[in-house]
């Protein structure tokens, strides 16, 4: 099956907006096995959608559009989708109640050019869209078109129509069967080190259950995907793969889907009804900063110290001088004295702790650039430190290193350090 | 004039990789008065590249085309442009040694398909890369097609080659005059209070000077665009606009073109020989953070507190109790305290404080979410509080908080504090 993306808006084109909606829908339809060809940005320009529209729907098995259906002037997505199969509209009174609701509860009142919502080309069914106005359209195939399905440009509004609508539908077109995912967040493991903890697994891959692995800055993200004629028996090929996956690599999966790293720590605290703080050199506020993120972070974070300069390390975090001098800011020892000394300093259960040389300066043969030590304190007194060897790149290095760092305080309240997990020093 | 973009890669279709180049040409075609009307991605498909080449070439001025310009089997733009035009290619002795020379610098052996990054199709100019291997093309227009513009897709050749050689190219054409352009960036004041303080400038603007607002999360860029016969009179109207906002907003102005707000404080404070010290609420990290994203930051900074918990604005950061008590942790006596607690901490010359209801909770109707305060302390002992009313996204609200504390430190160290320069309390 083959995809075509179609981006509308002249502020992609003038570049206000970066497009993170095609690269997006790009990951989850190739994840269903659909070939993306094309990904195509015009403007608010009807003439110019009825071109692109009619060649990817005469030239592709389906079309996803989206953008362009507010109630404005310029939003002109829907007349040109109704130009390309020559029909009008009805007016679609569930879905203009919905719109009306929406307004309502957040006591506003509604536009008239609000009522054009509502309007449905003839042919499409409605998408529903929980998180907004504008709903999403669907077009089955026909013998000369390729299935069309429009939607808001907004991300959020996007995402959830996919989620709760687009996917299903695709997944449950006849002769495809059913296709069913779950995407395995990893950190603290590189790619081939991934691949060789996970084999042997070719047992379990076939057309019908598949493993990809999505590197990134952070960890490398395992889409686990499993194929049947009905539900169950995809889900037992996904689940059986992710159950391998799982049994060969837990230590390092810190989520799934959308969690976040951050997110996950600040519940692991939470449950235990713990709190952490840290103690920043190198990565300069970065970890803390990803913490707090989190929204109800003051439960579980008492604060931290960005100890740039060694005196704060030696006065504010009680670095001993000795440690200081006899082996370098960026060293084990000094990790652990920053992370035991912020525990102590600002009364949590758990003490964090970032030092390294993160250029694009101050390397020495002994510490190169990219050197990296983070430590953990925990609640019994025993600490653990780690070395990271990173790059050369200031801003990656910092990404890397507070990734690096909230990877060991999950580790620790998981009960995962002091095993084989990574590269404890 | 109209134009296109053309990004090229399976990486973008398949969603490993966002489309950042199209936003970015996007933004800087559309300042040089080119109408950009599609922007398409193609996967690293020959035929592909070739019928959206002939379209574009056909229906547009300009095409620019960014990536499949390596030397893998899979990067086939080149191929594709040369069946386009149904041309061979020259080997070009000049590319080749630039190629060698930059090997040979990193120590590395050249593999021998880099040769073929020498191959220039017939009938083009060579772009030359000054930060990379892969040179730029050119091919100017003829009867049947548009100029042609092909250039490496990793973002920073690509930008290198646009601003040595694409721009002035474009801007060279004949009839076209000469165009030139400078970036103003601000913040601290939205875009129709700068307009109302900008104004008159009427008198300014013609079809040979302009003025565009460009606003964003962290401020307003002003783009200033003269157009002329020759470089001296468009410089001459270009540079007339700039000084009149300057004149007008200037101490809104905290920097030009591709400027960060903490690079140029981190510049103010080397000027100065001067450190920072930052006492860290609501935004939980990130004024350190970005403080230090700055290279060779530890110069001038001393360190921060991201005093989340009361306990560590009073213990660490010495604010009183009865100030905590009478005021709350979110009022001007409490940012002013820490502010001058951290400078006092730190041993630092400045010190700079934020504390704020950053939500999704914890409003209350004399403190609703999104009032924030920042302050800061000056060498000589006087202090300056500022107070923000942000919105009731969390992450957006840190964002704009971190901001506004580094303006309010850059005013400081500028002499711009206490005039009117904001909604200073």
């Amino acid at each position: 099956m083959t995809g075509r993306l179609l981006t509308i808006g002249d502020e992609i084109l003038v570049g206000q907006v970066v497009d993170t909606n095609a690269a997006w829908l790009g990951e989850v339809l190739t994840g269903l096995g659909i070939r993306v060809e094309r990904a195509d940005t015009v403007g608010d320009d009807r003439a110019a959608i009825v071109e692109r529209l009619r060649e990817g729907l005469r030239a592709a098995d389906l079309v996803v559009v989206t953008g362009g259906l507010g109630p404005t002037h310029d939003d002109v997505t829907k007349a040109a989708v109704m130009q390309v199969f020559g029909v009008g509209s009805r007016f679609d009174a569930e879905v203009f109640e919905h719109v009306k609701a929406r307004f309502e509860r957040r006591g506003l009142a509604m536009a008239p050019s609000n009522r054009s919502q509502a309007e449905i080309p003839e042919g499409f069914d409605v998408l529903p869209n929980p998180v907004g106005t504008a709903p999403g359209l669907w077009r089955d195939a026909d013998d000369a078109h390729g299935i069309l399905v429009v939607m808001p440009g907004v991300p959020h509004e996007m995402k959830t129509i996919t989620g709760t609508s687009v996917v299903p539908r695709l997944t449950a077109l006849p002769g495809r069967g059913v296709i069913v995912q779950r995407t395995l967040l990893t950190t603290g493991i590189g790619e081939s080190a991934l691949q060789e903890r996970i084999a042997p697994v070719d047992h379990l891959l076939s057309d019908d259950a598949s493993l990809a692995y999505l590197p990134s800055i952070h960890g490398v993200r395992l889409r686990v995907t499993g194929r049947g004629r009905d539900a169950a028996s995809a889900t037992e090929r996904m689940d059986a793969l992710a159950r391998h996956v799982i049994e060969r690599a837990g230590r390092w999966v810190y989520g799934e889907a959308d969690d976040s790293l951050e997110a996950v720590v600040g519940r692991l605290l939470q449950d235990r009804r713990a709190t952490v703080a840290v103690a920043e050199s190198c990565t300069g506020g970065l970890v803390s900063h990803r913490l707090t993120n989190v929204a109800g972070a003051s439960a579980w974070v008492r604060g931290s110290v960005v100890a740039y300069h060694n005196d704060i390390k030696r006065d504010t975090l009680g670095v001993p001088s000795e440690v200081l001098e006899a082996h370098g800011a960026v060293s084990r020892e000094t990790a652990l004295a920053m992370a035991a000394g912020v525990r102590r300093m600002a009364g949590a259960e758990f003490g964090l702790a970032t030092t390294g040389i993160m250029g694009p300066g101050g390397g020495t043969p002994d510490k190169p650039v990219g050197t990296v030590w983070i430590a953990v304190a925990l609640p019994d007194g025993a600490s653990h430190a780690v070395r990271l060897r990173l790059g050369t790149d200031r801003v990656r290095n910092k990404e890397r290193a507070s990734t690096g760092a909230l990877d060991l305080l999950r580790r620790a309240l998981a009960g995962l350090v002091g095993e084989d997990s990574g590269p404890v020093a």
